[in-house]
């Protein structure tokens, strides 16, 4: 068998950690080594046996790693370590905010053409797996209307913007899709839905001592741009329950599209839908970021180079077969 | 705007038609021609308005053609004209028998390569877009299992299978996927289901006159290979009825992944699920074709030529935006 291909985790929070627990599942990549600006003993490692090295350091192990892994947070990790770190090695990383996305794709391929690197932006699964079946259900469908619901998942978003509410001392808030607006989805209609119409919102909190649960309420289903469009349900429990119902980060939703073919006066409608059930939201993308990274290398192998998305990355590259096989086997 | 991709289609059936009906939804793509071995006066244009050349005289239009999309089928129209076509033009097409896609390819990619034409075989959605999600389930949840559920569909070969059974005049054959099984892979279970677990069959039968109903229902529901294996029920019906609920051709499924991320010990079930419902089987396949003619083209523009599957297509060369406005808008 061929080397592995040579892996760093940059970066170690709930996404680094899932990174390493996928490579575990890939026997044609091996981790090299962790870079984190924290010290080895404060990470909670899937693994102990593994490697940490300094954030600092990351430059001297240009020769020994094939790709880097980026695991930092989209408001200020990713914006300073994408372009720095794709002057010296090929990255992958999972920029999230849809709106800087044009942005920062400019700052990384600036760097990434001339260093002859490839760097892959914006992969996990929303933005990610998501957008590749927004975009595909567009191209093949352009008769038609493109829906995404979230859920039922866990938003950190909007559980920060709860526990920011004075009287809460903890809590989360899930994202929920209506199904009857996935319905009536599915059954080949291509309704123009309100906000309030396509998800509700359902909080678990924990109130401090002496607080106001109706008060708390309040504040919560009022809250503008969080809760205000939505119908919002508030639960009070105790942290015993928070702790033991409400630790886990599932996430997920679905992506159609809606479209008609054939002549106008006849016409069929074609429904594509794709759906995402995750038990672990972090887990997940980590596992897609890991697919990608193979890809990644092998782009810059074929002398590929400059920053990407999942738009441009042909997706045979994704999986550890050939071609021969991949024809043979998956098509 | 640039000059739009002049398209020509091989083949009038259902397939052909509904490529005519598709490219009308592009604005980027026009047609040249459909190609056949009949008379115009007996083909069902989608638009009479088109043109009509023999098959004989393709080659006479190699510079006034980017791609041609093949609509025969797979069992004697593409072996022949998949490979003698590609020796002119760029190609797209939907040779859906698996077992021969290795052996097919070879012959289409010995011509094209040196040729310098681009040719894109087995476009549709299984193969196809069905394809594309068990090989991306796969390379993304490493640790798992695939699972493939067909329909509610028509299927051709069981109704022909159907229609061969001596006593019946005419019938169709409905694929139903189990709705039970889908659930529990849902959940992220991992079953090992039998055939008769994962589908039902349901048969749509007009008997002729004085043949007798038992008789041609046992003939059907024992048949191997077609119908032993699984729960079938037979529907006796008049012509008229027959003709009003089961003309059209609707066809689906499910392809899922239902995978474990994380520590053994703690595992996170993590599922994909990717659904077609499409009322027009034949107009669906269509619509990825001329998607991917639009790919092949571009692909062949870029110097890449030979036979390809579309493990090999970038996802963004199917879609008529730029790589720039789809990363602003679709990403």
């Amino acid at each position: 068998m061929a080397q592995p291909i040579r892996v760093g985790i940059v970066g170690y929070g709930n996404l680094g950690r899932g990174v390493h627990a996928a490579l575990g599942k890939h026997t044609d990549m091996a981790l090299v080594g962790v870079f984190s600006r924290r010290d080895k003993a404060s990470l909670e490692l899937f693994d102990a046996a593994a490697d940490v090295y300094p954030y600092a350091d990351i430059t001297n192990f240009k020769d020994r790693i094939d790709v880097l892994i980026l695991c930092g947070g989209s408001r200020s990790d990713l914006p300073e370590q994408g372009p720095a770190l794709a002057a010296h090695f090929n990255t992958v990383d999972s920029f999230d905010t849809h709106a800087k996305i044009p942005e920062y794709y400019a700052a990384v391929d600036a760097v990434a053409k001339p260093a002859g690197t490839t760097a892959l932006i914006s992969i996990g699964w929303d933005p990610g797996m998501f957008s590749l079946n927004r975009m595909l259900g567009e191209a093949i469908l352009p008769d038609g209307a493109s829906y995404t619901f979230w859920g039922k998942g866990l938003s950190q978003g909007h559980s920060d913007a709860v526990r920011r509410v004075p009287g809460v001392q903890a809590g989360v808030q899930y994202t929920i899709p209506s199904e009857s607006a996935i319905e009536r989805v599915r059954q080949g209609e291509r309704p123009d839905f309100t906000t309030r119409e396509r998800h509700v919102r359902e909080c678990y909190v924990v109130l401090e001592a002496g607080a106001d649960a109706q008060t708390v309420e309040e504040a919560i289903v009022t809250m503008p741009d969080y809760f205000a469009d939505y119908d919002t349900t508030v639960h009070f429990i105790d942290e015993a329950t928070l702790k033991r119902d409400h630790a886990a980060m599932p996430h997920g939703g679905f992506v159609m599209r809606s479209g008609s073919t054939g002549a106008a006066e006849n016409a069929n409608t074609q429904v594509i839908e794709y759906r995402l059930k995750l038990n672990s939201n972090p887990e997940f993308t980590a596992s897609v970021l890991v697919a990608y990274a193979r890809a990644a290398y092998r782009l810059n192998q074929q002398g590929d180079s400059g920053a990407k998305t999942l738009f441009d990355v042909a997706p045979g590259l994704l999986s550890p077969h050939s071609a021969a096989t991949l024809r043979k086997e998956l098509l």
